[in-house]
């Protein structure tokens, strides 16, 4: 049977994600291109690597041609000093765009994240595709490259998924993640929803699993087709042993952007 | 035990949804009484036939007395010449209304259609009785119908339900129909639910299986009672397998109406 | 210099709002037609005449020929039997749109109703497009020719307005008109607008004066660019002096088709 | 394991709903602690009794010393003369609230009502924490301890959730119930998910088992967590068959209050 | 001119609103009953006096007969002890619409608050009607009166206002008044609108001059005819000489609710 | 009498906004500051000019010391190559808030733009805070400053504007501006509101003087306390007279960015 595309560009191909989306989204590409600044390893017959830096334009040019879609995980994972995000998430994320428009990618699925969102409160019952609301430069870098691919379905009709992560882990790892969590399975159904859902557009989406507690309306993100499947309930109780329930006072558990909202600036933390 | 109708007429009962909905609305009638502008055929004990055409208001109004609802199916069911949309959608439907009015019918079940919303777009999520945006003189006439239908009920105080229903065949058979498929089984639950909710009021609701994309809000129909119970997932290999993916710069693609969006004028088809 | 549109044709323009238009649309045309089933009087220069039925498709067709402007005022002016509700605003409106169609006319100002949405309480503040809910069979008419409206330009890009007029009289002439009354300037510069403003699409907007009681939210007609100038204040001591006050329990009170709420079906009144 | 809570107060203990919670909220505390105007029986080695009357603002002040939770389900159960709906719901809520704040309570759950939103209708589909609209004197004391709620969490920092309660009996009781059912499970299932929240803020939300019809939306309580895991269906075919269809024109039909938007006003009842 | 009304009872009529209204609503009814704790002075021609407790049911039931509108200012004017609040605001204002309903009163204007709704943000612009977020027990006791103005029209027919009224002095008071202020004139306005709309059923709205800083939507008060002719800019040069700016990071600041939101419990206050 | 800012710097001084602002914010300060790539020229007693490039991060850190306002009008005014997007737009806007950050400076005042949601339709009536749509780098990268001012108020307590200026101009230069302009006396208004708003948190308004044509919803913006006072209508005549009426086609005419929705990428313009 033919597959939906011909070779699939998965930048971090060598970061957490990256390793369960190779598994993931076999199925959806005669090949697999593994980018990452590192070797990716253990390359099975259906994928290919390539290492270069997002934040080389002419590297990334390059890679992109041939491809068909793009699963952009790369860049800094989490809160860095500016001009790592700068480099990694602003600049190498509009190479991959300008890349996509140049060689005539169709689709752009982009690892944006619950801190593009994340000052806003557990009880306004956003929709998955509220309004910026960052809670870190990082934050800021995903809410650029959200409205970056805006204007690349609005102008060059390149149809992207920004899908904002919650917490991808092999298991809740704070009692946040009990609601907050993001399964690798649930988030290999999401990409490949992404992939292969009949209309995208500019879609704006958040991926969480089917966790008891869902303060997101996921309403707008229906044409994506994702369905979770797991849920964060059989690592309740251990979590709950284990660990204090949270302050209501504290920031933290006030926003759904969690502990990133209590964070100083990164430069003051590097001592810069 | 009591069922909850005496008699309910199924106009267009020869048609493709009537010959289901004779099966699937059986246990709540002690009748059916099986309109149509042909015979109906293999009549059951618990079934009456009658042959008129809906644009004859004395023959419409005359076998109307005795129902105590109306499942109104009939008129022509897709595109057609403005003259024929006119007769057999516009005048045969003020026909059931009056003979509602007249008889003393509680609630009349109408088969609306995408197409009276067919211009909205699939990313827009709209709620299932989103304002009228026809995509065709058919889906022009079926907004007519909503808007007597919601003046029948606030002035004359009958119950109705408009069913946008989406594509119900016996599988999906295309490739929009893997979101905007609505079972056989489906549709007679629906219909059922129309029938037997508590409170019905002038409800403007939409007809889709519980497939994997979902680009319609639901929740205003929450009233009815529907829970759909099929899905077009086991067909969606085999589709995929035969099928082109939708090409996203087409307007049937974009738009909830599918193809019709890209239908010209009948009349000018008509050669007229 | 040169006026905006060459040949307007206003139908009914023998009517009530027809004549004030003949004055307030003079400087946007070079020729204004004035089409009616009765013979329009006192022709000025700038004005042709031409008399038929709207509900006659071939005269109406021909009578559209060389114009770029419709303001369709014509057909049943209230609530009338079905079967002229059907011939004069149904048909004769589907006539005018297919006119516009096959002649290439660019905008059609149509004069929707109140009673298109007369069911909407008072206490709603509805927006000026908000959702079909006639009151009468007229009111069904005018929610007809809005969802025609949005089809022909959805669909053939025919731009145009349906103007819910509320109450254009020459002055208040009840307590409801207090605030829903539409003075016969404000009605030109209503129209004007429509025909001058830079983008209408498929306009649905509201008519009303700056009167001091305003239920109705025209957030939404903002792009029309209308600017009501006149108000009931001057008239309301009169008024008030020799009406009562409205019956807060009286459907006709409550919501904003007002009397028309009462009024039971024309096919009996008529006797029929 | 250590439980979340040291000692929860349940108000009305000795009542329908209160008799359940101690079965349901039992893993949740050390010690349940069991207020009621009458002796509770059958201790458990987990319970604690205490007698006092809610309008006695001493005696509810000393009983909640050493509390950290309290479920208030005490006070008038339904419409009752206005001396008794101000001494028990109003005044003794009042206490309640003030010996959360001064003995540092960290959440209350409120057994508020349905009642407090009686008067919105069927098929508004409203949200689950709604505008106040209140049937009876009993739901405009719910609504004051709505608004009590909200200020002790603005202002004292008290989290809480006021559960709107639809109808909570072993089983559906009428025809209304097949929609508005809570089965005792769910009720427990829910207070449950209003004490383990992550975050509860001042969270207004309502209790419905998970049954066919659905009219009110749930979005806005999707924080809480509760997941209803009973539907009325069992209980459909032999209730339809012993009562007739809602009647369409009463208002109890079309009022989520049900029976209460019937009610006169209580102290008329009661011949004062 | 027949008036109207014939008497409005006016409760708090010595103190400051009520004082002002004794002029602007002296056109509406033939007798002004100006009720108070203590003697109003200086009657006019039109005017009755009346002294009595609001908390004595039967005194105020009796002062209510032979009227057939209230304007209800009455009641402790801001934050006060806990008994205080019950006693002249929740119990005295169900004595007012039970009055109104055993003496056929047509409409009831209230003098609630914004304090109603301080914990709302300044950003946040909410219309005026938005949902309780009262910032004080004072506030709380407004919210109370609103749901009991729902229910009595609701159930009983009784038309009502909730006025929410800012802040309304003589001239702006502090910088907050700068966008907060009604001055006195707007303040008859707005009573004598809400005594003279259409159409008022149990309208929610607010109360503020036609400042430059506009943090509430005043479209839901629409249908209410108020249109505020002040202004506080020629008071805010002298203002702002000479007072600081707004700390940004004050809750005061941050509120609608201005200095309430940083009141301690009243009851703490008096050292109870 | 006391200003209410000690020193304000406007960056981008010498450009066309930046000379209006000169003038209309002298008011606000002892001292404004006034820096540019250039030399600004005819310094008056109440101004210093200062000389650095915004991507110079030093320089501009240095230049904000003893600043505690920034009227921030600089970087590329409309759309550029990347690189300069990048330089002065995104890197210069980060310097910007950095400095704010560690010298203490209050308010931002920031020069969005409409491009920041040019994609936004003139029908949708999107509220002056719209969710990004932007129509160029131009507009990506006044997004990306609208996200991180946004950041800079909810971790740092920095309040700021984004002013997304539509079109000002001396006079109205297109068709277009007869809606979108905004005079130089209203932008000097506007911003002077910015200033001395009594609350900004973090807000997004537009700019447009009070033209006849209102596309877009100021609602959200109404804390700002802007009162445009001139108009376009005075332009409207001679305008006409030059111009042709849009094409309705056009997607310069259906988008809010007019023009720029019709750019090329800036790349390929260069030659890159």
């Amino acid at each position: 049977m033919t597959k939906p595309y011909k070779k699939i560009m998965i930048t971090g191909a060598a970061g957490r994600l990256g390793t369960e989306l190779r598994r993931g989204l076999a199925p959806l590409a005669d090949t697999l291109l593994l980018a990452d600044m590192v070797e990716v390893k253990d390359l099975q017959a259906n994928e290919e690597g390539i290492v270069f830096d997002l934040g080389d334009e002419e590297a990334t040019m390059a890679a992109i041609e041939g491809c068909d879609a793009i699963v952009h995980m790369g860049g800094a994972p989490h809160e860095r000093p500016w001009q790592e995000v700068l480099d990694s998430n602003i600049r190498g994320s509009y190479h991959i765009f300008e890349g996509a428009r140049k060689h005539g990618v169709k689709r752009v699925i982009y690892a944006s994240s619950v801190h593009a969102i994340g000052y806003h409160r557990l009880g306004d019952h956003i929709p998955c595709d509220a309004k910026p609301r960052p809670d870190s430069l990082y934050g800021v870098s995903k809410c650029f490259v959200e409205s970056l691919a805006s204007l690349y379905h609005d102008k060059f009709g390149i149809e992207s998924a920004c899908v904002r992560i919650f917490s991808s882990f092999p298991e809740p790892a704070d009692r946040r993640m009990l609601w907050s969590w993001l399964s690798f399975d649930d988030c290999c159904r999401l990409f490949s929803a992404c992939l292969t859902a009949p209309y995208l557009g500019a879609t704006i989406t958040a991926g969480m699993s089917d966790n008891k507690v869902k303060p997101v309306d996921m309403t707008n993100g229906g044409h994506v087709g994702f369905r979770p499947q797991d849920s964060s309930e059989p690592y309740r109780e251990a979590m709950e042993a284990k660990t204090d329930p949270a302050d209501p006072g504290d920031p933290s558990t006030q926003h759904i952007g969690g502990w990133f909202v209590n964070l100083g600036h990164p430069d003051d933390e590097e001592g810069k």
